[in-house]
């Protein structure tokens, strides 16, 4: 087995921003896994999450899987960009419904990857998590989107406080999308101003820096990611 | 069935605060209704909270309860007091475990409370909700407390906003204690110095003036209460 330059769990790394982490990873010689509901063929190593497990059943299954693959190595970053979207106000009838599924993708998700890192996290590692710019307000119109992306913002500034339960030296930091310029929202949204989303591999590279250990930003940032006419910018929030 | 002054149901009405409010507003001559897995026997109205179903079940199932109780007639008030507190960092054996119960105690209750409202609240009624000091920033010793409060706070600027789904001239506003002045808190913390715990009845007076339309505070507050020397001061965050 050759020499990796480092190694990285991509969490949702079959998804559109995951699969981006995941190749310009692997194209830099780091061994990648990637955990997902299904397999990421170019990744390293796979951890398939199973969709019909309860929430610690869930953390158990991955955490082992994880663990089998690692086997005895400590990982250098871990980059959780699970997520998903759903709107509707309180008189929706999908109101619960839709709460509960956004918690699952976006909560479920980002506490299980913090506690992988509190268990095979290098010291002086990094943790990527994945919020939302708009839930730094109300969101009437998507309420439980907000309420899931307001709890992982919380969770970055508790992550990166003292006794966090992470290694030390760790950074956690949470970028905050706009709109991400992926195949499904293009067909989703034909007429949208694509000029205002913001593309993957400018997320990618954003955390590759990080993974570098150049231009981290403060531990426990909420990186708001602006993009106007095609050029993004990375404000804290 | 002589008329009443006014009616309210109280979400969590048979834990320490809720039987407060339920308490108070009874000697008020209102109609109170109990949300909770036990009955309050003070209460006009009792709604079992069945801690086996799912969100979406539960959510049905309240609803169905409340409609038949109400049985045509819209309330003024709901206040949600429900939540629990339970510990750990993302190293800790139970963080899922915690994180879920925490998630389940104050947002399940806190979306199903603004359901309810979204339906049955008149217009120009009040929804409060409850949740935490703390949860304004990070909270590495308690992250899923942490997070399911942080997630409330956001759900009350969402409910505030325009088109949240609550009836026109509603107010929604969270109570964010620090420590409340309850028995099992007396039990459990013996030596602390109670003089910087909130007394129940400041917060069910509280609450009591806004049923009046008296004192209400801006729409979407969040409301940190802090107890000094037994004197309790509403600060806005």
């Amino acid at each position: 087995m050759a020499v990796e330059a480092g190694r990285v769990f991509v969490y949702g790394g079959k998804g559109a921003l995951g699969s981006a982490c995941v190749s310009l990873f692997k194209s830099n010689k780091w061994w990648v896994g990637s955990i997902d509901m299904k397999s990421n063929e170019e990744a390293d190593g796979n951890v398939i999450v199973k969709s019909d497990q309860s929430w610690t059943e869930q953390q158990e299954d991955i955490l082992a899987q994880v663990t089998k693959i690692l086997n005895g190595n400590k990982v250098d970053g871990i980059i959780c960009v699970a997520g998903g979207w759903a709107g509707g106000n309180a008189a929706n009838k999908d109101f619960t419904k839709n709460s509960d599924l956004m918690w699952k993708q976006s909560v479920w998700s980002s506490v299980i990857a913090a506690s992988i890192a509190s268990q095979h996290l290098k010291e002086g590692g990094f943790l990527s998590l994945t919020g939302a710019k708009a839930a730094l307000e109300g969101t009437p119109g998507m309420i439980g989107y907000g309420m899931a992306k307001a709890a992982v913002h919380q969770l970055t500034k508790s992550l990166a406080a003292e006794e966090s339960g992470l290694p030390s030296g760790s950074l956690v930091a949470s970028i905050l999308p706009v709109t991400l310029d992926t195949p499904m929202n293009r067909k989703w949204m034909p007429k949208a101003d694509t000029s205002t989303w913001t593309p993957l591999e400018f997320i990618s590279n954003l955390i590759w820096k990080w993974a570098q250990k150049e231009e981290r930003p403060a531990n426990g940032s909420l990186l708001q990611l602006v993009t106007k006419d095609n050029k993004t910018e990375v404000i804290p929030a």
